[in-house]
């Protein structure tokens, strides 16, 4: 059977990793996927470069500056978008799938804001929009949670979906540094951006997440209802109270199920020490899922870079070239369920949301201050697990509180923060993390 | 659109399993599948059992003793077969795929050792064999092998894939205790059966690992040709010396593909502590595999038990009833490859097997000793990694010496090892495992 023919646009660190990876594998890659899969045009905003990567691995492929044409093709059946961002990703994924050809994208961004639109227009057409690659680099996860756990009812996943922000907090508790610090270290060596502030803010993990949650609870995508915290104010003395009292702090992106909607929100968070989650390090990535009948699963592998990311787009298309021609019916839904199952359960409000929390707070050394404190708890009927209170050095007038809490609900812990706040004896802002036994 | 009709062979802990979560989760399955799925008729030896076990989901399914009805009735669509073991279950399956029927089945064995007999006929009659919950229950390694790592060449892969084996390594190590021991208490526990030598020496592992190694490099099953170490002759001796050295010991199955052929084996072998894989505890499976695009993943969660291996069944019931009516090339190939596409590579010998090891030697507590040893790895171009020898307590006249050696030939251990037992100094059986860095 002739090759499948693929577009590529965008040709940068994914682009080029997705064609090594053709080359290298084809015989492998035809094996499985019945045909080749070949790519017939490369668009890219530098031509020159194109060609000399191409060169290392004696590709000659024509590149274009004009992705348009490139989705214009009538030759091409696949269109690979790796450029990322809205515009003009949105516009050419649009108008390959009205073209009629089928999309693998890498791009969370447009499809945790954009999904409902795309899916919508591609289901009109009778196109895949496959998006493997889009979270958590080469693990496997989309397909695990459309497919691998299709028999269980998701209570809840969370996940370890931004490799710079593990490896800045993996490098502030290794060697006890501070944020800034191990942040230009990350910069340096590659591992954080210029400009850091979607992967340091949550922004990345957010997009991952909705796109994992809609999947897992058959939802629709509702990036504008995240709640999202980056780890850019995390201190390095919460990190080491955390390690005393048995938790790691990582950046988790959390789903759950409640009666009432779904929680979706990214934030720093204690985790047990002993969980495996916990033990990821440097940029890998991980993801556990929890599900009725299975119980929880982790998924675990390298979240981003070139041929991680390749990986899962060469994944796509040789799922994309199997299914090409087959009746629509035949493939799995877009978000995982049929689009007349897709429901409205809503997104909670933060102020809905149940967890437990850490609280470090900066009290002035006198009688009765954790008497105040923790009657402040009880009257938000907010019960405590553990209280470490770090011993004053010699005429130190001041010293830290540590409490974590049972599950709570955050807008009682948001009224008792405030009052706590407005304590004589509390000497500075407390610091409110949240707490996650994932068990 | 009409349910799709599966009829169940064997009504035991999996089979009552896969009934509780199709009732319980109808819906979201319906969501996810496109249509209903159903159980039209159960085949148990037990028909009063089956009926209690019924009443409690409120279904009311008509049970058969007699298996060949259920595979010869023809409003059933697919066949799951959750007896286990060789006969009658070759049988029934070969006559469900006569029959023009789909079959799920999670029987390792069966697959291991006939699978290319089942699948050659599964392929004449275009109907799926989907067998997910063969390997590592819960876990989607099999759909993870098969389709999610498509795009690489796989180098290796290493699992935990027996959940009896790894609680008993985790409490001989956990509370010093000797196997028989810890055996004893796991069959109290219900984690190790009354005759549980499939488990504890390797042969249930070796099924699923010969099925892993098939899909990961696109040969046949061949499970004769699998190296089988089990753990019942595992000293807790050993559990704590490699502890000292910074190992765990896990029961993995690890294949890995090399120049001239493909590694098969299943034994003991000490893991670097600080991997995810040797942190696995208790009865939970856990995989990593290599892809030469992806670099290493890992795959985690429950490998046995009711529902996560009905999680498993479940899901292959929602992929074949999304390709029931779909044309053959639509499906992914039962070994991961196209028939065209599988090779012959040759399963290498344990002798060719490169692995590194630990050794434990009894020996007289005299000068000269250690030398005449680390000789006689010298001549046989063994290069050692690490050597530690236990202090003797006072008046003994014997010690402990630990040798970690770097990657070798097995073959060449094999006759040190036989020259360094002649040694007069050399007091006791010399112990040898193998270490894996699984980097």
């Amino acid at each position: 059977m002739q090759s499948i023919k693929v577009g590529l646009i965008g040709f940068g660190t994914v682009g080029s990793g997705t064609l090594h990876v053709l080359q290298r594998n084809q015989a492998e890659i035809r094996g499985r996927a019945g045909r080749g899969i070949e790519i017939a045009m490369i668009a890219a905003r530098n031509a020159e470069r194109a060609k000399t990567i191409q060169a290392q691995v004696g590709a000659s492929i024509p590149v274009t500056a004009d992705a348009n044409e490139l989705v214009n093709r009538a030759d091409i059946d696949i269109v690979v978008e790796l450029i990322g961002g809205m515009e003009p990703a949105k516009s050419l994924v649009l108008q390959a799938i009205a073209n009629g050809k089928h999309v693998v994208t890498a791009n969370k961004a447009l499809l945790a804001v954009h999904g409902t639109e795309i899916f919508e227009a591609a289901r009109a057409k009778g196109v895949v929009v496959a998006y493997e690659a889009a979270v958590a680099g080469g693990i496997p996860i989309i397909k695990a949670l459309r497919e691998g756990l299709a028999a269980n009812r998701i209570q809840w996943l969370a996940g370890i979906i931004n490799g710079t922000t593990n490896f800045i907090l993996s490098e502030m508790r290794g060697k006890g540094l501070d944020f800034g610090t191990v942040l230009a270290e990350a910069q340096r060596l590659g591992y954080a951006e210029a400009d850091p502030t979607f992967d340091i803010e949550g922004v990345d993990a957010a997009h991952k997440l909705t796109l994992m949650s809609a999947i897992a609870f058959g939802v629709p995508v509702q990036f504008d209802k995240a709640h999202i915290e980056g780890i850019s104010k995390l201190q390095a003395a919460d990190i080491k109270y955390a390690e005393q009292l048995g938790y790691r702090i990582k950046l988790l992106g959390v789903t759950r199920r409640r009666e009432n909607g779904i929680e979706l929100r990214v934030h720093p968070t204690l985790i047990p020490s002993t969980r495996l989650i916990a033990n990821v390090e440097g940029a890998m990535n991980a993801v556990v899922v929890n599900g009725d009948a299975v119980g929880s699963t982790l998924f675990y592998g390298k979240g981003a870079g070139s041929e991680p990311t390749a990986s899962a787009v060469v994944a796509d298309l040789v799922d994309v070239t199997r299914l090409a021609t087959a009746d629509p019916d035949h493939r799995v839904p877009y978000l995982a369920f049929q689009p007349d199952a897709i429901t409205n359960t809503p997104v909670l409000p933060i102020g809905d949301v149940q967890t437990a929390f850490y609280l470090r707070l900066v009290v002035a050394d006198q009688a009765g201050v954790l008497a105040r404190i923790t009657t402040i708890l009880a009257e938000h009927d907010i019960s405590i697990d553990a209280v470490l209170q770090r011993e004053s050095a010699e005429g130190e007038r001041q010293t830290d509180v540590i409490i974590l809490t049972h599950d709570t609900v955050e807008g009682r812990m948001t009224e008792a923060l405030a009052k706590m706040q407005a304590l004589a004896t509390v000497l500075a802002p407390i610091v409110k993390l949240r707490k996650e036994e994932l068990a």
